[in-house]
């Protein structure tokens, strides 16, 4: 074994730190260490939790861990913030969290951002999350911001979603509006000492009861800020990942998401591909018949897809 | 021609309301209807506006609508919101803006939001775009919140980028990190009033300073709420078109939007292709050689693309 890989088993902050930054920066060697660590993975159990900003997920995450480590699990966390640089406060939560949890080798946090690097957030989280897995850590906690593409994208990853809302979170139709009523497997109506709590979750209950459910989210009600609600809220996440696994979608959402990454990893190799084909002559020649609004997209695209697939020519 | 297609290029707001209707909601007539529109496009001036919550972007806007309709131009505005639905500030702006202009003909508002269609927002942006460049509109002002990703897709459409930053708006710093510079054409410094609006502006001379420009982006001032610098705002805006237009970087740019177009469609026709495939038994096979971590994902993507493009057996 590598040095560096029984380094990330014992879970070494160093060398996880540095690999996770190597994976953020598209190092070259990059796809060679994942296929490495990669017979190392699938233990991890995965907890995606998003909602709006001010919601109270670091709160809520800082009460997990503590949480988490007292039943004895380790804990990894990725706090992902699609729409940094402007919104600091994931990074300036994780630097809170980061110094509490300094000392106790059992909790990893990292925070990502977007880095300029369009399109392929939720690509590094999924590989920071192996590697956290690889490492060998019980749980793996996601954070997003916000509610945006990108962050459903990521919340696609986990085993297990929590919505975190509060009081003032604005109109809860919009919420379901936006596609993440599918993805939740809980709900998180934190700041429940705030006025309008109690609302919130008849219309959540309301909503939910528009549909049939095999699981249906439970609604937990926290003040993440007084560490209340924690363990009712722990133990609504462990009931759905008992769930999961008596029904058998614990093995079809895992073998999904593995078929979701080799779509991807499929699409961008074929986006290579393309780049290349484009630069060819004749395709240059057809873009012109475009510009020029003799042809139109659609028409040229089908005509080159059946190309490349299948050598036709129409 | 369709009685639709005469209405549209005669402005008419309820026909172009529901052609970007359709396209929002994916209705299966939208690639015809999009095929029948693109032989009338190609004529507006497209300029996108980015940047931080608050910058005063809408007030701006506001502003430059204004003024493109005392040069007797019309002006078409698409708002974008990537993380829409939870906030409503694009949404809010818009209304004041089209009670304004409600019987402007030549003036023509719409908001667009995610709608949980993951993934596709910058197509049907460029798609509502294509709807207003038919309808004849001069000049399409696209308005974006933010700069994630999303957002910095959306403004690759332009053909001018403004981003918009004020004094308050953070570490001017990050916002380089973040792949604005590359993008922006003119910075636009708003709420010029405050206190450190100088420190902003130098600020961003020192960044531009850094490298060599063939067009360094001017950094205009102004108080969009009072429609101070809105006449300076519109002429470096024309200023850089003319840029375009002599160095011959006007096609170039466009025929590269028209190139990113095709490239982007030949992947979706690609994806659906692909989600075919892997339905095939072969497929699942190797799935559960990844699912039980005897193959990883990278391999198995890079045998079938092979299989797929080439025939190859590995």
């Amino acid at each position: 074994m590598d040095g560096w890989l029984r380094l990330l088993k014992q879970k070494d902050k160093r060398t996880i730190a540095r690999l996770i930054t190597k994976i953020e920066d598209g190092s070259p060697e990059k796809n060679q260490l994942l296929e490495k660590i990669f017979p190392e993975t699938g233990k991890t159990f995965l907890i995606g939790l998003t909602g709006p900003p001010g919601a109270g997920k670091s709160s809520l995450i800082d009460g997990l861990i503590t949480k988490i480590r007292q039943v004895g699990l380790s804990v990894g966390v990725i706090a992902v913030d699609p729409t940094s640089p402007f919104t600091g406060g994931a990074m300036l939560g994780d630097r809170v969290r980061m110094t509490k949890h300094a000392l106790d080798t059992d909790v990893f946090i990292r925070s990502m951002g977007s880095r300029g690097n369009v399109g392929g957030l939720s690509r590094s989280t999924r590989e920071a999350v192996r590697v956290l897995d690889a490492a060998g850590f019980d749980v793996v906690l996601i954070e997003t911001v916000g509610v945006g593409q990108a962050e459903l994208e990521i919340m696609h990853l986990a085993d297990t979603v929590l919505l975190v809302l509060n009081p003032g979170a604005g109109d809860i139709v919009q919420v379901f509006k936006a596609g993440i009523m599918e993805i939740a497997d809980l709900f998180v109506v934190n700041k429940a000492d705030l006025s309008g709590a109690n609302r919130l979750v008849t219309e959540i209950e309301e909503l939910l009861d528009l549909q049939q459910w095999e699981w249906r989210p439970p609604i937990v009600q926290t003040i993440a800020s007084l560490n209340q609600g924690i363990s009712e809220c722990w133990s609504q996440i462990i009931k759905h990942r008992q769930h999961l696994e008596e029904t058998g979608e614990w093995v079809k959402r895992r073998q999904n998401h593995l078929r979701q990454e080799v779509l991807e990893l499929l699409e961008d190799s074929f986006y290579q591909f393309l780049k290349q084909e484009m630069k060819k002559p004749e395709f240059e020649a057809e873009l012109e018949q475009v510009a020029l609004r003799r042809k139109v997209p659609h028409q040229v695209a089908r005509i080159w897809l059946n190309r490349i697939l299948f050598g036709k020519k129409e």
